[in-house]
């Protein structure tokens, strides 16, 4: 028999050297295990077994805030795109410790959702708690079951992605995208901007979803190469446009936070109103350029980037042409309908993040000044 | 008589080194000649001689979203305090380029507001154009009369700060905020969120602003000896929280534009949920902290920062004893009802980039790949 020399500790971590890299592996199945059980596919719909709104409570909303801090900002982001595009329901989006103190404008026709992974951020939940005061709809997408916030609000959507252990959210945040996707289609066969055949179509493409994941981790060797030659660069500029902007800004907290980069996402079509001055020879680029209905736009943005010798490192879409060869490195991630696209887009920014903290040596599942859960404001 | 040495462009620029010194004086007159005319103090309302909207219609809004890009988008978040504040109507910002390609949801009781100083910014204009198609009520705030933007759109502030030469926006930025001002009154009145002595009182304050802007701009040897001391970082933070926030965004972008230093800004109450990693010795932070409803709050994260031994920049009140002593370098802003505190704090972040950036020899009026006007997509 082979004998396996693990440590009681790496056998936590299943064989990984880091929490964060099996967190990074475990996303297919995380999101395999939030969407379990939830859908209804002969009625093109989702059973959300915590979420008790009927739809006549739902029909109602004329407004929804959506409040959150970190990753799970840039989650409610994307959450945007998906409820405004089908829903045609106004989505506002707040960070939690601003919300809380803006003496917001919401009333009982606002749905507040508010979005934690541990379920115990202390300005997520008292921003919670600011909007039931103020009489608002409420709930939240949560992994921990009866935390304080999943205790606290009139609806939870729970995220299946199992305990989180490094400080940098990976899992968890993919499983949020899926929670809000699964919104999405109950929020719009209640309010019926949805269809059977449409909420049909969204579930077969969701459905794709953790296979694809599986796809795209194989994107690490190549991910490790890129960070080796990217490792001293001071400072990093992620780009994108629409549902991708906020990936932009999450591959780009990822890299902050675990490698002490300074790296800065920006949605591509403002590059011209200021940063655009910081880029030279000396500035990789990581442009977000699937094959979307910005593409052209995003590719015109690119093209500004190496016309001013920035290094464009691009996440383009699988067999591309018009990007490779134009770009200096380039990560191919799997074909999926473009409202998906966030998360496959997440892995490769993932994996390039973590490459390069190990590569600069810091501790990648605890690092400096940061904690797991932000339980004090 | 004494024989005054000037160039013919020396004369242009007032005596200053560059034009974007002057504008930065300019700023008390610009604040002024924008204010000049509009007030109706006894009524406590202000008169918009192109905003050709009436009470009524005014009334019928149930929803506001403003677009702009760069500096303009910095003004138009800080308008949403306003105008949330003071008329409790929801109000959206939007960036030009990404709300064009959203497909956002906005109707006949939406007022889409752009904001832009040439008039002819290519994404603010189309902007414009997606929200006429869409039957949106529109209006435009603006510095150049007869440009594409304010002949298009159904109403306009215009914002009287003359022509603005230097790439990066000073003048123009705290008209915008004037205007905002000014537009926040006379909605509020329209709508009876305010009353008669409530609107004699913003006007009261802000008439203050031209003479407090006067004094602000003493603090120019100041910023110049702090200029000095902090040249050489690579990064910079830039941290506010509530209205401040926008400030702090502004002058992260004043000193990315003119002086090629990584600059970012972030709510203060984000802090913890990962740019705190990027803390240590080398990075200066510039806290914008005074004295407000979030002061103890904005204070507390002023403390995280420098027991992670950044180096801190405070903006403070006038007199303030908390924050000086803690923080290594302060910068006392004359005192102002809370809700004007972004035209004083904006005065010395832009003597601080325009500081920096002549003591680093960069073409302060000509910025590398800037263009004054982005009428490209």
């Amino acid at each position: 028999a082979r004998h396996i020399d693990w440590s009681p500790l790496m056998a936590e971590k299943g064989g990984y050297r880091h929490f964060m890299l099996k967190e990074i592996h475990e996303q297919p199945r995380a999101v395999r295990d939030t969407i379990a059980g939830r859908l209804l596919e002969n009625e093109g719909d989702v059973y959300l077994e915590d979420l008790k709104f009927s739809d006549q409570q739902l029909a109602a909303v004329r407004r929804i805030v959506i409040v959150a801090c970190g990753t799970s900002w840039h989650a409610a982001l994307v959450g945007k795109f998906y409820i405004e595009g089908y829903c045609r329901i106004p989505v506002e989006i707040d960070i939690a410790s601003e919300f809380r103190y803006r003496n917001p404008v919401i009333d009982g026709t606002t749905l507040v959702m508010v979005i934690s992974q541990s379920g115990e951020t202390a300005d997520t939940l008292a921003a919670l708690r600011e909007a039931k005061s103020r009489g608002a709809m409420n709930m939240a997408i949560c992994n921990v079951l009866d935390s304080s916030i999943a205790r606290e609000a009139a609806g939870v959507i729970y995220t299946h992605a199992g305990p989180e252990i490094g400080v940098a959210s990976t899992k968890a945040f993919v499983t949020q995208l899926t929670a809000l996707y699964l919104f999405t289609i109950r929020l719009g066969r209640a309010v019926r901007a949805i269809d059977v055949p449409a909420g049909q179509s969204m579930i077969a493409s969701l459905k794709k979803v953790p296979a694809l994941l599986e796809e795209a981790l194989k994107l690490n060797a190549d991910t490790e190469r890129i960070a080796r030659k990217y490792m001293n660069a001071r400072d990093f500029l992620y780009l994108g446009r629409g549902k991708n902007f906020p990936i932009a800004l999450e591959g780009a907290l990822k890299l902050k936070e675990i490698s002490y980069i300074h790296a800065e996402g920006y949605p591509a079509g403002e590059m011209k109103h200021g940063p655009i001055a910081l880029i030279d020879e000396e500035m990789p680029v990581v442009m977000l350029v699937p094959e979307n209905s910005a593409f052209e736009k995003t590719l015109s943005n690119m093209e500004e980037v190496i016309a001013r010798n920035g290094r464009v490192i691009a996440l383009c879409s699988e067999g591309d042409q018009e990007v490779k060869g134009r770009a200096e490195d380039t990560i191919e991630i799997p074909r999926i309908d473009e409202d998906l696209d966030p998360f496959l887009l997440s892995v490769p920014l993932q994996l390039l993040a973590y490459h390069i903290a190990v590569l600069k040596g810091t501790d990648v599942d605890q690092p400096r000044n940061l904690a797991k859960s932000v339980t004090v404001e």
